[in-house]
This record gives structure tokens, C-alpha cells and sequence, in this order.
């Protein structure tokens, strides 16, 4: 009965591409094997791949769902979460992560990089997602970019601890 | 890769007697052993002695906060979330649960009683938990009433997939 | 541009009584007319009838419900808010009242009174609401009863600012 | 007693410039002289400027505030919501309104326009606020972009009723 383990928040697409499956499956079994705990959106695309990822090396995997829609839940979960109010879930998953990977592009996995950015003090990695410019057309530093998934988890990990308030 | 497998949450106040303690500790064994995932709110007294429970025999405790207090959190837990919603966080708890158990009574129970039979169709079963009138002073049936923790285990088990919609 | 005004919820059942309907109109009505801003769920039964009661007599009504349905939402209120969270809304009609009148008895009615006392702080006054009992069948006070509309707002306006920790 | 009036949403940062400022004060007279409701965070920075515009005019304004903080709500509103929710909250604003306006940048700001873009189907008009690209440094149309406070509102009231999928 010891402290909790790490938790990791991996945020991705429903629909994702194959590329973005693979990697969200890699980085699922990466964490999983380096002990960490997965937290996810619990659906598909992203979400369902990670699960597959750490499930299928023995790893700890928590879906945190929008809904109540027992149906629309992703195999691999070790447990699910029905929080049933919608998008605003996100702000839990990045409340419990103490890192964040995000794995491509969309308006709810923007909204979770926002989240944790506006949360400050973990890291947000990411593997191919979206870029932010301001109204002059400025590069906003939003996450920290990842080469592949071996990258996002190393970046993520080192991350934790040294809690930098302003990942670039 | 199966599904997910039945949850239970188990809630009771943050401050309990003795007994409702050694109840929840019990509750929380006895859900393990049966292969039961338990939800509880990961806090002290009921939370924290049901997390406990379940632990020691190596079951899946999820806590689920209504803070984002890393130190708040009680020993035993497979994993927490943090929702940062307050109270609010108990419908959480009742929407994610195959069934519920209250041992002891508590502002914040009650509402937990309240909103389980408000959702309908799962179990609720109590040990010691408090009883409901209407403006005349007759009983509404609010829980199942269990005589110890075998017995409201063994009713919240057999309640699942009866699926009651108004236990009596 | 002045302070906000007070706030009063007005909390109740969907399927409500005639006498809980005459009851919430007036409990609406009396609100208004003291300048009291009205929180309700913005739905159907007690929440319809105090909408129209603050309404009828140029009343601010907000309306807080507990999905993004524009068609279920009650005539009468000045705004709504679409919470989209299920009854987890009730926590916030709780906690941004200035008191909480509840009219009626229902699983909902019942979470709001149980998360208004678990707030503590702020008078929560019933006209014909449920009672509770400890595990023993003594009597837990959780409301200050009403004999009747006036008599509500009387002892919810009474009770602001005074604010009694544990209202009996 | 009629139906509920047009609810726009105005966000933008609690730290904002002094031309933030003035255009939030800006629309949200506009938006009030327009009939509408203005719903906004009840915050500091752009929240008390749109606020302070409405309420000079007699609008009706909502603020919907993370916490349960009196002290830290701003002057104009009308009624408040304290949520208690922290950032989630932001969720609900979008989820309200019948259309978005955001002016200037900060990622709470970029959370409301990713879960306004992800609820979809209302128009968000931005003044100054940041840009979207994809992996592959192209743009996303996150927003349509306005030219000065007259012009986000009418892009917004124009919007409301057409109902925009997909705004560009």
C-alpha cells in the first residue's frame, strides 16, 4: 500500500489517423511498462489505441468518459469514469495527469492542451498536434514537440518533478 | 482484454465511528475478493478505511477527489482522479457505479443516496445509513438496508443486473 | 452598477403537488417583489412555477438546468444557463445561493438539500419537504420548516447574512 | 413571459490590454443595445470590461465564475453562478450561448474557442485572439475574424439562427 504512481494523461482524436493509432499504441506501452498509470478519454481513435497499448502489457488504464453510454466504451480500460458532462471532462483528465501527451490534432484535444496549459506547472508533450500563433502571427509555445513516441514518453517523464511552469 | 469489469462505489462520511470503519474495511475486502472494482471518494474515514480494505487483498480502488489536494488523498488507492468540482464530484461516483453501498450517514452521503435513487436502476444498499420521511412522516425507501458487510455486499451483488429501479 | 443582489434557489420536484405549484409561485412572486434574484433548475413542475411566479411581477429568474435541451426549458426565465452535467448542476444551484427555499420532496429536491447542508453556512428552508432520520430513528434537522410561502421567504431572508452554520 | 433572449458569450483573458479592454466594453454595450444577453467569466480583464459595457447600458449580464469566491467577482452583473468547478467551467459558457465572441489570447481563452469549435454549430468571432495550425504549419479556421467591435457583433448576431457547421 504505497503512494499512487505517476498518472499520464494521453489526449488524442476519435478519429485519428493510422499513423496517430500507432503512435498513441507505443506510447501506451511505454508508459505502461514504465509503471505509469494511463488516464484517457476512454473512447476511440487516440483514446481506444492507448488503451490497447498499456492493456496489452499488463498496464493500469483509467477512461474518464464524457457520457453515460456504457456502449461507447474502449476495450483495455481497467476502469471507467462516467462523468456525464460532456467536453468539460477534460479539465478532469488534465487535473489528474501529472503530465500530458497529446497525439494529433482536434478542437477537444486542443482544449485539453489549453486546459493543462492554463493549469501550468506539467509538462505537455506532444506528437504531431496542433501549433498556436497569436493575433500577430507569433508562435505561442503550447507544448513540447516529440520526434516519435519513445520521445513523448521520455520528455513527459523527465518532465514530472522538475515542474517547469513554462515548457517551450 | 475484457470488458471492464462491475463497480461499486462505496461512500460514507469522512468522519465515521469505529464500527463504520471496520465495516467499510470489510466492504472493501470482500468487493475485492469478488473480482469487484470499488469507487470511493478517496478521503478519510469511510473513504479511506473501504480503500484500505480492498488494498490489502489487492483489488482496484479508484478514488475520485472533489479537490485537486495531492495530500488529501488516503493510502490504498489504485489510482485517483481529481475532478476540481467540489461535492459535485459525488454524481461521478453514483454514474459510474454498477451499485452502491452507504455505511454511516453524512451531509455529503445523503446527497450521494439522493442522487443514485434520482438516477434509478442500480442497487443502493446501506449500513447504518440514514433514513428518509415524507411531510407526513411516512418512510420513503431510500436503501436497502444490510445487516453487516457480507450482507451488503452479497445485496449489492445480487441487485446488479436485476437492475431494480426502485429498491425497497 | 452595484453589488450583485442576493440570490435565492428555489429548489422542488418536476411532478409536483397543486398546492406545491401554488406554493412555488408565491415563493417566486414574494422573491421578487423583495428584489431577490430567483436560482432554479429551469424546468418543469416547482422550477416552471417559481419561474412564473418571479416572472409575472418583472423578477429576475435564472434558470440552471442540467443538460443543452432549449426545448425543455421552463417560460418565465431571464436566462438559463446549459450546464450540461447532469444533476451535478444541483451543486451549483447550492453553492450560488444566498439560501436555498425547498418546496416538496423528490431524489433531486433531497441531493439539493443534502449538498445545501454539506455547504453549511446558508438558511435551507422547507415548505412540505422530506425529513431525515439517523441510522437510530432520530430526527436530523435539516431544514428550518415553513408554514407556508410568506413564511419561507420570511425565514430565508431572515436567515442571510446571519448565516447559521447549522440552521435546526 | 416570452421566450429566453439571444445569449452570447464574450471571453477573453483576465490580464488584457487596455485595447482588450476597450472593445470588450465595446460589444458588450453593443450586444446589450442589441437586446441580448451577455454571458461572461465574472472575472477581472476582459470579463469586467464587457460586463461594465452591458451593464452602463441596462443589459442583462451572467457571469459564470471557477469558484465560490465573492470577493473576486466583477462589478455590472446581473447574477453570478459560481460554479465551483474551476475551468470546466468554461465549458458551460460555451454550451449557454448562441454565439462566441472572444477577444485576445491566453489559454483559457483558447479552451473556450476549442470546446466552442467542438460543440459546433455556433458562430465564434474573434477580435485579436490566436491563430491554429496544423502539424504542418497550415491554418486551421479556428474563428471568424472581426475588424473592430461593431463587426464582431454583427458577425455573431448574423451567425446566430444560420447556424454555421463549420465557420471559416
Amino acid at each position: 500500500m504505497t503512494k499512487v504512481t505517476r498518472q499520464v494523461a494521453v489526449c488524442g482524436p476519435r478519429e485519428c489517423t493510422r499513423q496517430e493509432a500507432e503512435w498513441a499504441r507505443a506510447v501506451g506501452e511505454l508508459l505502461a511498462r514504465a509503471g505509469i498509470t494511463v488516464l484517457c478519454g476512454g473512447g476511440a481513435g487516440v483514446m481506444a489505441a492507448v488503451a490497447t497499448g498499456a492493456a496489452e502489457v499488463g498496464g493500469l488504464v483509467i477512461g474518464v468518459r464524457p457520457d453515460t453510454d456504457r456502449d461507447a466504451v474502449c476495450p483495455g480500460l481497467s476502469a471507467v469514469l462516467f462523468t456525464n458532462m460532456g467536453e468539460a471532462r477534460n479539465a478532469i483528465l488534465v487535473e489528474s495527469a501529472d503530465a500530458v501527451i497529446v497525439i494529433g490534432g482536434s478542437w477537444g484535444t486542443l482544449s485539453e492542451v489549453a486546459l493543462a496549459r492554463r493549469r501550468g506547472g506539467i509538462p505537455v508533450v506532444s506528437l504531431g498536434g496542433w501549433q498556436i500563433r497569436d493575433a500577430n502571427g507569433r508562435p505561442v509555445a503550447a507544448t513540447v514537440g516529440a520526434a516519435d513516441p519513445a520521445d513523448a514518453v521520455r520528455r513527459a517523464l523527465d518532465g514530472i518533478g522538475s515542474a517547469p511552469a513554462e515548457p517551450t
